[in-house]
């Protein structure tokens, strides 16, 4: 693996011709936003470009895909976008593929074998370079571009709030805004809650509990109360950074029922605490502040273990 | 009343030495952030500046006046900021002040009398002119100008989301974040929430009413309620907005119960419908995708009303 330029990126993009875009499993505004953007920005330059896509882009972001149509041809340049780890690469995506000839990444920790690397970790989007690659190949922005662009940035800063936003972030921002409805990706994307999602919210909001002196927030979702109330697995989205965002909360824990008698639970946490930690008491594990692990009992069961052992941890 | 140039603002701040700055009632991140950022950018040029606030900053805001004290002079030049109507000026504000010699804002339909006015309604928030003013007052930003200015932009438009972001939003945002904690200022005013803005969301969730099949969603608070509830003004804010979150709705009415028996009526609508006409109704005003209006009765009566008349409106 070899760490290029931008400029070099910009270089090998232009040499070739036929291009495969990887994104990765469980697609989300920054990796579609970047593949579709990167893949019209390539057939504007007269070249062949495909996104490859695990599963389906989800309802809220088919806007992306409004203009695009796949293009029958064999891809001779394989590129990643935002895939940090080859565990990230779905099946389908890597239908075909026997190697990655250039990665494109933000993640600090990205350990994708390709035979060029590009990895910038002060993008707060890997859209971020997608634009700065616009400037660098003479692209001119268009609607799809700029929308893939500005959706990438968008949905990673969770709207320029989270603390990866740069000023870097707000001036690209700035520069795609002319050329997309950004009203619009702004209303699906942070503004509008389903009737289903809004249920979900009055009832972990009915079933919130606290416990060691309010530093642990704890939420559940029932699967049948689930499905009397028509919330599918889409509005489950976002839902275990719930419990976290309440006041003085330094560890939130969601427990979704799952079959089998099974709980999943998410673990948030805030101040440096280590979630890894308490999940790895129950074999599970992930990043230092969001973590995960499955526990099996009933609702009660499961809640007075957590409860307890909340406790216990944050003493 | 003479409209003038933001070029004759500024001279008209350099030339005059102890002011009184006015913000508005229920007062909010865009008229303390501006309050509070011209007035240290006054002492900064060595004049004498105190900002007038109805009743106390709010809790989360207080970080506006970290290093702010009141100082003792008697004012002689009253500057508005962020203030739409004469109406939004406090008792406590306007004690001792007999005209307004300078008005600064955004908003459209302003109606403050004042010697000289300057409106920008492009002004996302009316902290974007205060910056401009900045630059033509030749002042340094520093931290305390820096917070102000950017509380001001990204509230007003819910941390860069809303419709009435600009490039220049975007572009004065990412000038100012390098003197300011934005991201303290982000999560206190964008993800933290307090115990009592829990117990209100649920209850406006519990209390949610649809009608216009599902164009208009109506929630409602009663001060009773918040009372028993440990519910304070402070957590009222961005209440108005949830209504028109959900899915379908295209217009949102708020109803706060107010002293008196009266409701204080919050409408946001979306798809460009005019909820300024839809207050005018009542004797209302303000922006035409958010504005307010009150009405007299009990629950019932006004929870019909506006039932009513938001089908007929919508139909």
């Amino acid at each position: 693996m070899k760490k290029i330029t931008l400029d070099q990126v910009a270089a090998l993009l232009k040499e070739h011709d036929r291009f495969k875009i990887l994104t990765h499993t469980y697609p989300d505004g920054d990796c579609l936003g970047c593949g579709y953007a990167l893949a019209f920005a390539l057939r504007k330059l007269g070249k062949q470009a495909n996104v490859a896509v695990d599963g389906a882009v989800p309802a809220k972001l088919q806007y992306l895909t409004e203009h695009y149509e796949e293009q029958d041809f064999v891809p001779s340049y394989i590129v990643s976008v935002d895939v940090a780890a080859p565990t990230l690469l779905g099946e389908s995506v890597m239908a075909g593929v026997d190697h990655i000839d250039l990665c494109i990444d933000h993640h600090r920790t990205n350990s994708i074998e390709a035979d060029n690397s590009y990895v910038d970790p002060e993008a707060a989007a890997a859209a971020e370079i997608i634009y700065q690659l616009m400037l660098l190949l003479d692209v001119e922005l268009d609607e799809d571009i700029a929308a893939g662009i500005y959706t990438g940035i968008s949905t990673d800063t969770g709207c320029f709030c989270y603390s990866n936003t740069t000023e870097r972030t707000h001036q690209f921002a700035a520069a795609v805004m002319p050329y997309c409805d950004w009203r619009m990706i702004n209303y699906v994307n942070f503004v509008v809650k389903t009737r289903g999602k809004l249920k979900l919210e009055r009832m972990v909001y009915d079933n919130m509990r606290f416990c060691a002196d309010g530093a642990c927030a704890l939420i559940y979702t029932m699967t049948k109360t689930c499905e009397r109330l028509g919330i599918g697995d889409d509005e489950m989205e976002g839902l275990a950074s719930i419990p976290r965002q309440i006041e003085g909360v330094k560890m939130g824990i969601t427990m979704r029922e799952k079959a089998g008698g099974v709980f999943k639970i998410s673990v948030r946490t805030n101040d440096g605490i280590d979630a890894a930690a308490f999940c790895k008491q129950f074999g599970g594990g992930g990043h230092p502040a969001a973590v995960g692990c499955s526990v099996e009992g009933d609702l009660e069961t499961v809640m007075e273990l957590m409860t307890k052992s909340a406790e216990e941890f944050l003493a």
